[in-house]
């Protein structure tokens, strides 16, 4: 056996502060790793994972703010479907890449996504020709105004939760270590700042002691906080921007086999016996904008109030929408929500990645994560494994 | 002489509080006058005016919350530009009604507006060409990246405060009565509160008097703020949107004669000497949101994050952006801005007006009312003299 051919050690997991951790012993051009990737949400777990793979025997450090799943996350909350129905066509192949990485580790399921139009569209057949055989499913919809379907027979849905949980726990098998439950920040020169964070009995979060790590290269993969990172630690401006999506709950019954709906940039998503609703991003938050939730003609609601105008305009279209079916919630607190980025400050933008410094790179999923983020995050291993 | 060719009495005015107010005996079904409109901005005054022409002989009140012209809406930061070089084909008869209101009452001067492209396009010349004549504007220009310019040889400059200001006092002698620093909210039957503001001698706003007045037809002309007062007043739920718009200086030398200049949504408009520039609208901003300085790279600005992002990206076309000749302010009051309409949330819909119960409808100016504003209202009187 050559010593490329070893099964290498799987790496160490430090979960809580309470696991001491020493840096390994800086090379000789003083770096402690030649990857850190901040950030294991399903972009970061899939980069570190696709590193081992595209560059075995490399000293790889995957850090993590808070736990696996983070969740604050928008990884925990992202709806999880795999469909080409909204992609153009040379987007294609990097969807059927990311299929493949999906299969391997994201236990999906294989679920139709059916997407509702007002007139006839290209491939579609009447409404009620497409939801033959799930009668819960039309029950949510009036044919008379989404008179024609389009079914992507081929779509999945599975966890982007359970994808980047499968993934991290690969990578640490293939020799890659995780850092949880600490903050880091990049700096110029491929430094890391790691800060240990742990709880004290009055509920404060407290930084419990910081490590000054180097790799060759660093991945800032922390989705929609990424780029104030960039620019607040590294001084690099970007355009990219973020949006803040709610995803309430839609008390009508669905089944294990009920498809994934789709009208008006609106998603229903069958999850637990009902649905999960994903309203559509349709711009950038402004810098400074706080969450909050809205009023409907006075009456306040945890729901923002673009997402429930949103929701109203499709009340003919979704009678069910119109229902106490619809979960709108008191307050903020009441409807799941996170940030989401948008790559290039836009909402229909592909995931990408980008270059910060000589040392950096930018990694970013966004709203197309579910069925184009795991090729690009393994595009970006193929390209800095080459480096 | 028949009473209907007297010429009217002019109207009253009551600017503050030590002007007593008895609203006018109610008639038989209740109503102290025909129409009351809400709000002085452009579109309100034309409004006015245009009621005082296509129905003469009726009791009109107009009321305003702050002076004339209201500092803090957004007629008085409006850049009055008149202009079809944005326009589709079906808006020009509106844009040329329009234009004949202004040339009545803006007091505009003529002045080209030049659309500056990064490629040829319909009717384009080189930019050299197009600014050959203008010195100071082609030195704004990097013509090797805005290569290409179309003119609008016909576009005027106006103030829309002005504007404002003298189709108010043409309505006040066609008889239109004007309440200024007076709060009105619209109720539902045509009922208007109307809180006579003053401020006591520590600089509190208080009301004064409360006066409740029946209208056989009430028109809401707040601006930005007539979708909330719609909800908030009547219960009445609109799509209309808004979005902050802040119009910074550039100290760059202008003369009377120079053009307005248009490129990639931002308009440099000349003015004492210099420009005020009018970035671009992209879309709402969200409710709930407080309008808040940026940072660039760290350093505090009073330019909004997003407008300076745009900024920074038209550098390279327009390298004078790139100088202190930009005035970027420490934080947000060192900027002037204002909320604008977006009727239906969009930020190129032309201005709109529509019934929101038997006695009251929303007039809306938004982006376009420049060009289009004075049509609209003038059509709604038109449809209300009608009634």
């Amino acid at each position: 056996m050559t010593p490329a051919s070893d099964p290498p050690a799987p790496g160490q997991v430090w979960a809580h502060v309470g696991q001491p951790f020493t840096p390994p012993a800086a090379r000789p051009d003083g770096t402690h790793y030649d990857f850190i990737v901040i950030g294991a949400g399903r972009m970061g777990s899939l980069l570190t994972l696709a590193l081992t793979r595209a560059a075995p025997q490399t000293r790889l450090l995957l850090i993590e703010q808070g736990g696996l799943p983070n969740e604050e996350g928008h990884t925990i909350l992202a709806p999880g479907l795999w469909t080409t129905a909204h992609l153009t066509h040379d987007q294609h192949a990097a969807a059927h890449a990311s299929r493949a990485l999906i299969e391997e580790l994201g236990q999906p399921t294989p679920r139709p996504h059916i997407t509702l139009h007002t007139h006839p569209a290209p491939g579609s057949v009447p409404t009620a020709d497409a939801l033959e055989g799930h009668p819960d499913s039309l029950a949510l919809i009036d044919p008379g105004v989404l008179t024609h379907a389009t079914t992507d027979p081929h779509a999945l849905a599975y966890r982007p939760g359970t994808l980047a949980l499968n993934a991290t726990q690969t990578a640490i098998r293939a020799g890659a270590h995780l850092m949880l439950n600490t903050r880091a920040a990049p700096h110029p020169a491929g430094v890391v700042t790691a800060e240990r964070l742990t709880v004290t009995n009055t509920h404060q979060i407290i930084t419990h002691e910081t490590h000054t790590l180097r790799a060759r290269h660093v991945i800032l993969a922390t989705g929609a906080d990424a780029p104030t990172q960039a620019e607040h630690h590294l001084g690099i401006h970007t355009r990219h921007a973020r949006a803040y999506q709610q995803t309430p709950h839609l008390n009508a019954p669905s089944t294990p086999t009920s498809p994934t709906l789709h009208a008006a940039g609106l998603t229903l998503n069958p999850q637990h016996g009902a649905y999960t609703l994903h309203p559509a991003i349709h711009h950038r938050d402004p810098h400074g904008y706080a969450p909050t939730g809205g009023h409907l003609t006075g009456v306040p609601t945890g729901l923002r109030r673009e997402t429930l105008e949103d929701l109203v305009a499709l009340m003919d279209a979704l009678p069910t929408l119109a229902t106490p079916a619809l979960h709108l919630g008191r307050s903020l607190s009441d409807i799941p929500g996170s940030w989401v980025a948008l790559p290039h400050g836009n909402p229909h933008a592909p995931p990408t990645h980008e270059p910060l410094d000589p040392h950096t790179t930018l990694l970013l999923g966004g709203p197309h994560a579910d069925t184009l983020g795991p090729h690009t995050a393994q595009e970006l291993a193929q390209q800095l494994a080459g480096t």
